[in-house]
């Protein structure tokens, strides 16, 4: 962008108070509540707005919610670069998950601003709308109803805990639900030059490492057999021997136990994988502690960076599920798999973002942000992640400043340095 | 017992109107309803009374409402020699469990009456009580009872379908709780020479082997986790890399692996052994599609004849709990063993009932028996097995006449070969 600015620094003084503003406003009880177009996410986009108005910044509201607070460049008409990341939470979640990344887009244009620095192009910050699916559960509200990639139908989707459906949430804040159900686009991808969004991360790994900060190699896609079940016969647990059984327990305790090798041989081999059965149940109203099972019932949720890993694992979860069906004879019926892709980050953008650590490290994203709907439209993409010491969506998530403050340097530097 | 009576044979004619008369007065719909204590039981107990008056027997009722049918013998104070099984059932159960060694017994005793041979000590047949807990959750009722075995606390137990107390089942039968409040004893053990059961097979050992009949060597016990448990810690499926998870499912399924290679290794030793876990659940108020499973709860249900088996199993079961847990940084708490004793059946009947046998065949009985209860109380007791094709406690459970004859005439020849 322009030398000579190594010395512009990330505004933490706005970043601590904006923090501090959104606790105040949003905690209840011990838990933060921004609920999806609800009054907790729009007290969010307030303080945002109040304090983007502050710094001198451009504001814009798109027609689904999404708030725009643009530093305007040299060239107007070139394509911007825009930071972000959601305002709203999980039901009593944590005060960082999510505004972290729109309170470092602030704090780094509140810097450049006060250096008085005119980019060549448009900065822009956005508070995206809605991207946690606890309240509605559709992915990506926000950034995917922007791009125009909302189904329509989601507009009938009930918000899970009073029942309002999103159509009627949005018009209630003065939105237009035409927009998702004509499919219109608010963004233009080849207007955006890049999207960077720095996130606390929502797993234990930098903790682990105990580093600060990590840049992201991509967001893992899931494939997951969400209705898998396992129907064997139930018998007397006493009077069956072995080789008469057909118990359903038994025989998803082979599979869930064989899928355990196949992970660790993909991880053997160097491949980025997380496998989970979080569910796995026998029915409550058929068994017995003197019965032997005869069904289970199951989720496999398979994650990757690699599309090409999912598949196997996949592919051979269902190889499996035969050959161990036959061998307990009992039948798996695992059913059709429900995907989301990988999202693959930028790869010069995550070797200058890595270049710009002290301790560079490179870890994939388990969880989904709003950054893989603009990697899928083929924007350059990157992100940051900030360590995270009590897990994500729970009131005890935390964020240390002195961490945040090294991934916001990152990420300041890599604007200062644009086009690369 | 006497010579010369190889002619003597089963009154199989008996023994099919009894089938079919208890068939008729007791089928509820597709199924059987004898239950214990009430009308579909009582009827049982009429019918084999009516049948046992026109063959000519003693009658005698007991304070808690078994049934004993008496051919007198020469010495009348000799101990008796008892043959039976109980004439309740599981709700919408077969016609064959239970009363199946009851008709055998008297049609043993019919073509003893018809060929006029009076043996030289009593020979009786008991209609035990209430053996099923479907009814009263309460092991051997009828049998426990008459040995003055059973807990007062029994008598508050509530009947499973419509919460009557044991007690008032009794009371309004006729019978006499206070029987059981007292531990009074009903029968003498030293009075019973030896004890003899005929019963369905409750397994598929018998129709997978191809034999009408088998001689049982025991009784498991049982030694059952019953509310074991896996506490892990809930997380984000796709955040969470391995080496970080405290995945209760994973940990819980590693477990039950590892116990399944100690059944085979048992198996492989000659062991007899039977590992169940009839329930596995995650909690459905916690778990989810994309969460690793914080906890889950599981039953553990170890059988064998052999109460050294079962205490090597429960003690590596718990060994590996400990071990698997800090490999997976969970914690299980397996809790108390409930546990039944084996009862071993007497090894001169065992051998003597093999030697009846076209097909000798010997086996384990894995559910429990009346038969449990006068072993423990140390009479020499023997089972035979009669081959049942559809599994036990459903309206299906079959018994072909041409293996209940098989076993009928291995049983009368047992009894005309006494003493041994």
């Amino acid at each position: 962008m322009v030398g000579g600015l190594t010395l512009v620094q990330p505004d933490l003084e706005l970043a601590a108070s904006l923090f501090d503003s959104l606790s105040r406003a949003t905690r209840r009880g011990r838990g933060i509540v921004r609920d999806s177009y609800g009054p907790g996410e729009q007290a969010a986009h307030d303080i945002a707005r109040c304090a983007a108005e502050t710094i001198g910044l451009e504001i814009s509201v798109d027609a689904i919610g999404n708030l725009t607070m643009t530093l305007p460049g040299r060239d107007r008409r070139a394509p911007r670069l825009v930071m972000g990341s959601h305002l709203d939470s999980v039901p009593q979640g944590g005060n960082y998950d999510g505004a972290a990344g729109v309170v470092a887009g602030l704090s780094a244009l509140s810097a450049l601003k006060k250096a008085r620095v005119e980019p060549p192009y448009d900065l822009a910050v956005m508070g995206i709308r809605a991207e946690e699916s606890a309240w509605f559960d559709v992915p990506y509200i926000g950034s995917a109803g922007a791009f125009g990639l909302l189904e329509p139908a989601s507009l009938s989707v009930q918000r899970s805990d009073n029942g309002r459906t999103l159509e009627s949430a949005l018009i209630e804040r003065g939105f237009d639900p035409l927009t998702i159900r004509a499919r219109r686009r608010l963004l233009d991808p080849s207007q955006i030059r890049a999207y960077l969004e720095l996130h606390i991360e929502q797993g234990p790994t930098l903790v682990a490492k105990g580093l600060p900060a990590g840049v992201v190699t991509g967001i893992r896609g899931c494939k997951r057999f969400r209705n898998a079940r396992c129907i064997g016969k139930y018998a007397h647990s006493g009077a069956v021997n072995r080789p008469y059984r057909q118990d359903a327990v038994a025989a998803t305790v082979a599979l869930l136990h064989h899928m355990e090798t196949v992970w660790l041989q993909q991880e053997g081999a160097g491949a980025d994988l997380v496998f989970t059965a979080g569910e796995l149940y026998t029915d409550p109203a058929m068994h017995g502690p003197s019965k032997i099972a005869g069904e289970t019932r199951f989720v496999l949720d398979v994650r990757s960076v690699s599309d090409a890993t999912m598949e196997a694992v996949a592919a051979e979860a269902r190889r499996a599920a035969v050959r161990i069906g036959e061998a307990y004879r009992v039948s798996f019926e695992l059913g059709a798999t429900s995907d989301s892709p990988p999202a693959v980050m930028d790869a010069r953008l995550r070797a200058r973002l890595m270049s710009l650590l002290d301790q560079p490290f490179e870890m994939p994203s388990g969880a989904g942000h709003d950054a893989a709907v603009f990697a899928k439209m083929g924007i350059p993409t990157a992100m940051i992640f900030v360590r995270n010491a009590q897990g994500s969506h729970n009131p005890d998530e935390t964020m240390a400043m002195e961490d945040f403050e090294v991934a916001s340097q990152a990420l300041l530097r890599l604007l200062l340095d644009f086009p690369l």
